[in-house]
C-alpha cells in the first residue's frame, strides 16, 4: 500500500491548516498512514507526523514488527525491562521528549473524538495549541483507491461465501454459535489455500428468534433455533485490513404472515436504496430512499438505525448513510446498505450488502439471492 | 454481577477525593459498572456516575439492551433516524446536557487514559473541574470477587481444552490458522453444551517458525508448519466477559539443540515465578524470580517483556508483574505469568498460565504439561 502517497495527503492538510504536527492515535489511522497493526493496544502505540518527519513510539514488543512493516524516521521504544541501558521504560516520558522537539508556539493536530486525554494535556503543558484533524483524516479515508477497493472485494467474495456456508448449514436444533461456525470454517480454509501470508479480521452475530433479532447488536450465544424462528446472520471479514459485510434475515421453516409482510417491506427498502445510488446524490438522499419505502408501509417507528455506513479499514466509516448527513457520495466510496426493521412480537429484519461506487455507477460486492423464498431453510 | 456494591466502592473513591461525578468512557470500565457490554462501540456510550444518580448516554440501537442490563436511573437516547419527536440525534448534546444538571463549580472524575479529548474539552466548557480516576478504577478491578474468579475459572478450563486441541491437531503442513481452528471448533461445542445464554470472546494466535515466534505479537497467517518448527500457540477465553489465557511453545518434529537449551531456561523460570508467587510480595518481586534464572542462563538480552499481566475483564489488568512495580500482590488478584525469551536464529519461548491468588496460596486455573518431550507432535 502506498503509505508515502497517504502521509503526504495528510501534509497538505497539515499545510492548508497551520499544523506543525499531527498525533495520530485511532489505531485505524495508525494502519491508514504506517501499514501497522498491532494485536492489543494495552500498550500504547502514538504516531507523530511532522512536515519532513515521521516518529513512531512504540513498546519493544512491536519494534521488530514495527521496523517490518513502516518507515518512519525515528522510533522511541519503550521496555519494560530493566538493565537495557538508557532506553526509556515510560511511554509518556517518550511521547513528551518526541514533544519537545517540535519548534514554540506550535500548533498540533490531534484525533479529538480518539485521542485520550493524557496525551491532550501534555501537549498543552509544553505550550503547544491543539486542533481537531479527525474530520480530515475521515475525509481522505472515505475515498479508496483502486488497490484500496481491490483489497475490499476480496473480503467481500470471502464474506459472502461465509454466509452461505451458514445459512445452508442452518436449521431447528442448532445454537447461533454452532451455525456461525459453518461459515468460520470455510473462511479459514479459503484463505489457508488462496491467500498466504494474509491476516484476517471477523466478525459474526446471528440472533435469532423474535426476541433478540430485536437487538440489532448482540453476540451470538448458545440459544438453539427453533421451528419457524427469523434470524439476522451478520458478517464483517477483513482479508488484510480492510473489511466488507453481508447480512441476511433468514428463517428455520415457514414464517409467519406478519413476518413476510415486514421482509417485503424490507427488502423494497434494500433494493430501492440500491437503485437510489450514484455519484452526486447525498446520504442522506439514500437514507430517504429506503426510509420512504418503510414510511409508506406505515413502519417507520420501526426503524432505529440509519440506512447505512461506510466500511474499509473501519466498520463504519463515511458515508454515513444517515437523514442530516449530507455528504455528496462520489467515486471510490465504499459503503453498506443496511436498512432496518425492528418490530416487538414478529421480529428483526435486515439485509446488508456492500457497494463500491464508481464513476459509472455502482457494484455490488457481496452476493446472497435476497428473495424470502431463498432465505426459508428446514 | 453484583454491580450495586462496584458502584458503591466508586462512590467511596468518589467521597474520598471531593468528586461530584464519574464520566465512565472505557468500555471494559462500562461493563464492570454497569453490565452492559456492546458489539462495537462506533456510537459512543457514555455513563455518567453520581452520587445518588446515574446516567447513561446510549444510541437507540442498544436502548433495549441497556434496559435489560443495567438499572442506571436516566437513560439519554440518541437516535439517528429523523421524525423521533423531540429526540436527540447527537450524543454530544447529549452529554453537554447530562452535564448541566451537575451543580456549579463541580469536579468530574475521569479516565485520563481513555476519555478522549472532546468530552474533557466540554467537561471543562462547562466549568467543571477534571481529575484522573484512572488509577482508582484500575485498583477496583484489580479484586476479584468469589463470583468473578468462579466465571474466570470456566474461562480457564476452556482456554486449556482448546489449546490441547490444537496441540494435538498439529503437523507439518497445516497453516497456522488452521490449527487454531481445531481449539476454536472444541470452544463452540463446550459452550453450545455446557453454558446456554453465555456470550463468548476469544482470541488466538499461533505464530510459527523461527522468525515469527521472534515476533510476540502476530495474527496467524497462512504460513504452514514446517517439520521441526517452533510455535508459540496463544489463547485466551473470555465466557460473559471474564477471561483466563493459557499459552504454550511446542514443536512438531525435533527441536534443535539450541531450541531444547533456550526452552529449558524459559521453563524453569516460568516455574521459578509460579512457585514464589504469594499474598505479600510485590509484583516486581515476581517479576525478578523469572528474570534472575534467565539472567544466570546469560540470556537476559532476550528478554522484550515483563513476566506478566493481571487479567480479568481486561486482557492486560493489574498486577502488572514488571520490575519497576512495587504493587503488593493480595488475595482475589488474577493474573498471567508468561517470562518470553526471543532468541533471533533460535526462536521465541513463552508459556502462560492463569494464576488466582488466595490467602492460603495459589490456584492455576488453567493445565496442558509444560515439559518439552509433552509438547513435541508430530
Amino acid at each position: 500500500m502506498n503509505m508515502h502517497q497517504r502521509i503526504e495527503r495528510l501534509r497538505e492538510v497539515m499545510e492548508a491548516r497551520g499544523l506543525d504536527a499531527a498525533v495520530i492515535f485511532n489505531f485505524e489511522n495508525q494502519f491508514y498512514f504506517s501499514g501497522l497493526k498491532a494485536i492489543t493496544y494495552s500498550r500504547p502505540i502514538i504516531l507523530i507526523v511532522e512536515r519532513t518527519r515521521q516518529s513512531l513510539i512504540i513498546p519493544r514488543l512491536e519494534e521488530n514488527h514495527a521496523k517490518e512493516k513502516t518507515d518512519v524516521d525515528a522510533l522511541y521504544v519503550y521496555h519494560e525491562v530493566a538493565g537495557a541501558g538508557d532506553a526509556g521504560t515510560d511511554y509518556r516520558e517518550l511521547f513528551d521528549e518526541a514533544l519537545s522537539k517540535l519548534g514554540p508556539d506550535s500548533t498540533v493536530g490531534i484525533e479529538y473524538g480518539s485521542l485520550p486525554t493524557d496525551y491532550t494535556l501534555r501537549i498543552q503543558d509544553q505550550g503547544f495549541g491543539i486542533e481537531d484533524i479527525g474530520r480530515d483524516i475521515v475525509e481522505l479515508r472515505a475515498i479508496k483507491t483502486d488497490e484500496e477497493i481491490g483489497m475490499i472485494r476480496k473480503s467481500g467474495e470471502l464474506v459472502s461465501g461465509a454466509l452461505k456456508e451458514t445459512l445452508e448449514n442452518s436449521s431447528a436444533g442448532k445454537s447461533e454459535l454452532e451455525i456461525d461456525y459453518y461459515g468460520n470454517q470455510f473462511l479459514f480454509e479459503e484463505i489457508s489455500q488462496k491467500y498466504t501470508n494474509s491476516t484476517l479480521d471477523y466478525f459474526v452475530m446471528s440472533p435469532s428468534g423474535v426476541r433478540r433479532t430485536n437487538m440489532p447488536h448482540v453476540f451470538s450465544n448458545t440459544r438453539k433455533l427453533e421451528e419457524g424462528d427469523v434470524i439476522i446472520h451478520s458478517r464483517q471479514v477483513g482479508l488484510n485490513g480492510y473489511r466488507a459485510e453481508c447480512e441476511r434475515t433468514f428463517f428455520v421453516g415457514e414464517p409467519a404472515d406478519r413476518q413476510r409482510e415486514v421482509f417485503d417491506v424490507m427488502l423494497r427498502a434494500h433494493i430501492a436504496a440500491l437503485d437510489f445510488i450514484k455519484v452526486g446524490v447525498t446520504a442522506a438522499e439514500v437514507n430517504e430512499a429506503a426510509l420512504s419505502v418503510i414510511r409508506e408501509a406505515g413502519l417507520e417507528e420501526y426503524v432505529s438505525h440509519r440506512t447505512g455506513h461506510g466500511i474499509g479499514i473501519g466498520q463504519h466509516e463515511e458515508p454515513s448513510l444517515r437523514f442530516d448527513n449530507n455528504l455528496v457520495l462520489a467515486p471510490g466510496m465504499v459503503f453498506c446498505v443496511e436498512p432496518g426493521i425492528y418490530v416487538p412480537g414478529v421480529g428483526g429484519f435486515r439485509h446488508s450488502d456492500t457497494v463500491v461506487l464508481r464513476e459509472d455507477g455502482t457494484e455490488i460486492i457481496t452476493e446472497y439471492p435476497r428473495d424470502l423464498e431463498s432465505l426459508i431453510f428446514k
